[in-house]
């Protein structure tokens, strides 16, 4: 299929996908630290591209669950911003291992997995089979400076 | 002690264990990834033998912890099944690495470690020290479907 | 820079840093796990030295930011200590790698990541820039026994 780039960077750029500046941590912590081949990426925030946006709210109550998914997506993106910060390139990603998502949750709301689907899809769009993962996708109390979504990756290098 | 077996499918046999139908994944995820020798298994909840009678509720309020663990021990066997469909046979696994188990939790209640020891005995009686593994037993807001714990399991190959 | 120590050790003695007894589990699960040089500790709580004043309480409601910032240094003294058991020494940790920080919130307290700053700066002070580590910082809605902070970590083996 000569017509089915093969890179994560091709599938961005075919997909007109703009990542985010990678936004600084909220803390004393690294965006990322390699332990031999495994990355462990720290929990992203749905900063918009111009990262004066961020998604806030309880989804359930402030926000629904498309607005949600869409947080997650964005969240996406600027998962994706510091792995490429960190390796110049997504193509030194060899697979995604693991999602950990946080979802801010009104009382009653449960349908956690739907709106984590928004990153996940994100991530099989970029990297294809290699992008699929492990994950658990749960509701919190709260969440930093009233996030919407919270979302932690671990990543294989190649 | 010939009469002590030692793998952990002869164990499975021995205890009479019946591992449910490995429950297909409620979103954009797989039930798990390899990452070299570590093998991670996203959140497994407490679906029946039969997949169709999961234990939803709030512990401390909807269920008691004698229940909640018993949801917990059902939650290890669905994690269980994951592992063997992989796999083929749960001798592969070298041993579990480590737990993060998360109790649907009512407003107050704090016994979140018994309630996962449920999950954590069964892994211990069916692979003995090999079984013994770092945890965290926490309580959260909401888990997907109102599902009453939910339970995320790393464990390394052989 | 000859007044610069360079080991853990070293530096946890010139801190006068006292580390607790390394407290037994809450519950069916090691204090630590090894999986090929990959250390993973169960999620530790704030025991102070004598291990008979753990700090309970909802940060923004029973205890201040300040109060719980200590909350988990005192939970990163804990940190080590089952490190230290685990290795004898603290040379040999290579890094840390990752901090799952939790905080028992108050409905409406989202000031996580400064919280866990409390045990991210001890660990800086210890391991220096080893000692910089991934992390995400979440409010949930109850810990085991009612604990201020709870705080897993993983770290690399030299």
């Amino acid at each position: 299929m000569s017509d089915t780039p093969t890179t994560a960077e091709d599938r961005l750029a075919e997909l007109d996908l703009k990542l985010p500046t990678a936004f600084p941590p909220a803390g004393l912590y690294q965006p990322v630290k390699r332990s031999g081949r495994t990355l462990y990426v720290s929990g992203a925030v749905p900063f918009g591209a111009d990262a004066s946006t961020p998604v806030v709210g309880k989804v359930g109550c402030d926000l629904t669950v498309e607005q949600a998914q869409e947080a997650a997506r964005i969240t996406g993106l600027n998962l994706l911003a510091v792995l490429r910060d960190e390796l110049g390139s997504l193509d030194e990603v060899a697979g995604i291992v693991k999602l950990f998502g946080m979802v801010n949750c009104a009382p009653g709301f449960t349908r956690t997995p739907e709106v984590i689907n928004g990153c996940s899809q994100l991530l099989i769009d970029v990297f294809g089979e290699r992008g699929r993962h492990a994950r658990s996708a749960i509701g919190v109390a709260e969440l930093p400076f009233g996030m919407a979504v919270e979302i932690e990756l671990v990543a294989e290098l190649v």
